[in-house]
């Protein structure tokens, strides 16, 4: 099925070949997930269908052990790849642009005598961005960890406690339920460091009546889990218990408005008209959310720029944030799915 | 010093800027580190040494923070960053070729009217690829660090523990010792499961009479280590014991003719000379190492078609190894620092 969809693409724009290198592309389509760091590692798939990995020479068993059915070209450090296949010619060739090199471009025009490059980026961000049952399933089961991950988090809080050590407590307890990685780096974020939106945990303590913003996800069986939670400590100020009730407010009434058919650019405009109409817009720098599967950012982008429509099967996180200066940063999040019907959060802590 | 290099690149041949796109070289020159995603994370250098950092607006404080005194270009997610500065013209313009994406080059080309494009990589590389002192010795505590690491692990080896098990284990005891990130996926694998070079931690158990791979590094102020060691559970077979000893003897053959002015294809050679004499050459498909600094896996390549010669200052992996499958896997992996006199061996823990 993913593969019809490469193909027809080929012939419909009558390119001789596609050449997938993305490492989670290549992982979608092959069962084979690989980090090749500076390596050469593509799936070469022609207008035919016949697929021909590329990888090194050492990771060729673990390829066919993953199921992957087609040639594989391994090579060994020493060697070009190029070198290892008989002369071909794919005169219109489909690339992917945004991750393509300019280097290794050259290389491929060289080595299969491409006269024209076509971009195939949107075809595989098409596939990936519907999901499967299957795949839901999986994505639900991290979003379950990504909230045991935050409740492990919040019983750690306790007066003079910093910020690494509530996030090492928190990776430790998801180690022990198996979780080997996480999906990006933990944040843990007290009170005003939560003000700077990527900010990076430190050895900042936990002071009483402050908020505590988490901002976390798990990788599980390949696919991503994200959620942020801001928790009071204690009793905060006003002024910080006013935008957190802007920001709920603005994450509930965005993920209300999800389903089959809705334009995307509106699910961020419901957020930040509300943001903005509380006079905090421009303290939401940032877009409402991303699709999330076998990437932690991935298609669809939820942001006012993207005019294209909710489908069902759709994974995605609605994430509105406020941000002043020297008082407080929060930021709430929940990963959605679009359903036939309208959709469902899957994360599940209480906000 | 940094700067002044590229710099001097830049009037050397004649081009207007440069644009450094690898995160880890815009924090080598800037002191800010970022993961921008697909998100545009550019540093913008002209002949005239002017710098501009083009990033997400809500990274901006962060980068000042981190001690970036040039221009900053914040961009909200709904802009365009190109949009935000003045009309300007580079005619030549240098780019890191094996990092820009074919993509973010049209955009650039079409954003800064460029005529002529030049790569800037190896300059990058250049700079890197010898280390201060500061460097090594922030390298020299990441050894260390893996050196505990690997102690972790073995201490955790018992009948019938899985791989996870040790895995999960290592990484805890580096968080209570305050490392936060391993600088790739730790690697503990048993027996013939070792024989796959890049093979996945699982449910395999110890069994008795085998030996035990481990392959990890920490991150420690940014900069990576890398250790390999292949330890004995009990008393492995004497065709397994056979294969340690040859790769032992290349790893320490390889490592003793490492000095200033010896060829880096040289050291390669020694070590797979020794592997193929004992006749198993086959067995060995990887390069005996690479550099080793704020990335894992950098400049130097240590193999045999690198040319150059070792330098005061490389920081590199010598990792000879030998898979032979239902057999065994052994690889033994130092990090060096090239010194004026010869070397020095940054992990420690006995081979």
């Amino acid at each position: 099925m993913k593969h019809n969809e490469i193909t027809s693409f080929l012939n419909d724009h009558h390119a001789d070949a596609a050449w997938i290198t993305t490492p989670l592309n290549v992982y979608y389509l092959t069962g084979y997930l690989s980090e090749p760091h500076e390596r050469l590692f593509s799936l070469l798939i022609t207008k035919d269908g016949e697929e021909t990995l590329f990888c090194p020479k050492m990771e060729v068993q673990e390829a066919k052990n993953a199921g992957f059915k087609g040639n594989i070209v391994g090579y060994l450090d020493t060697e070009s790849a190029f070198d290892l296949i008989e002369q071909r010619t794919y005169k219109t060739f489909a690339i992917e642009s945004e991750h393509l090199s300019v280097k290794r471009l050259r290389e491929i025009e060289h080595a299969f005598n491409v006269e024209k490059i076509l971009d195939i980026d949107q075809v595989l961000k098409d596939l990936r961005n519907v999901k499967t049952t299957d795949e839901i399933n999986t994505l639900h089961e991290a979003a379950k960890y990504a909230d045991l991950a935050i409740q492990a988090g919040v019983e750690k809080l306790t007066e003079g406690i910093t910020e690494i050590e509530v996030l090492n407590h928190i990776e430790t307890t998801m180690k022990q339920h198996g979780i080997s990685k996480m999906s990006f780096d933990t944040m843990v974020l007290f009170g005003d460091h939560a003000a700077a939106p990527h900010g990076t945990p430190g050895d900042r303590k936990l002071q009483k009546d402050e908020y505590v913003l988490f901002d976390l996800g798990v990788i599980y069986k390949g696919y991503c889990s994200d959620i942020t939670r801001t928790i009071p400590f204690g009793n905060p100020s006003d002024k910080a218990k006013e935008i957190y009730n802007i920001v709920l407010d603005a994450n509930k009434q965005a993920i209300a408005m999800i389903k089959p058919g809705a334009k995307i650019s509106d699910c961020d405009k419901v957020a930040r008209d509300i943001i903005s109409n509380a006079g905090y817009g421009d303290f939401f720098p940032h877009r409402l959310g991303h699709g999330l599967g076998l990437s932690v950012h991935e298609f669809p982008d939820i942001s006012s720029s993207n005019q294209d429509e909710f489908k069902e099967g759709m994974v995605l996180t609605v994430e509105p944030g406020i941000y002043v200066p020297d008082v407080a940063g929060v930021r709430i999040e929940d990963d959605i799915v679009v359903t036939q019907e309208g959709h469902k959060i899957l994360t599940g802590y209480e906000k």
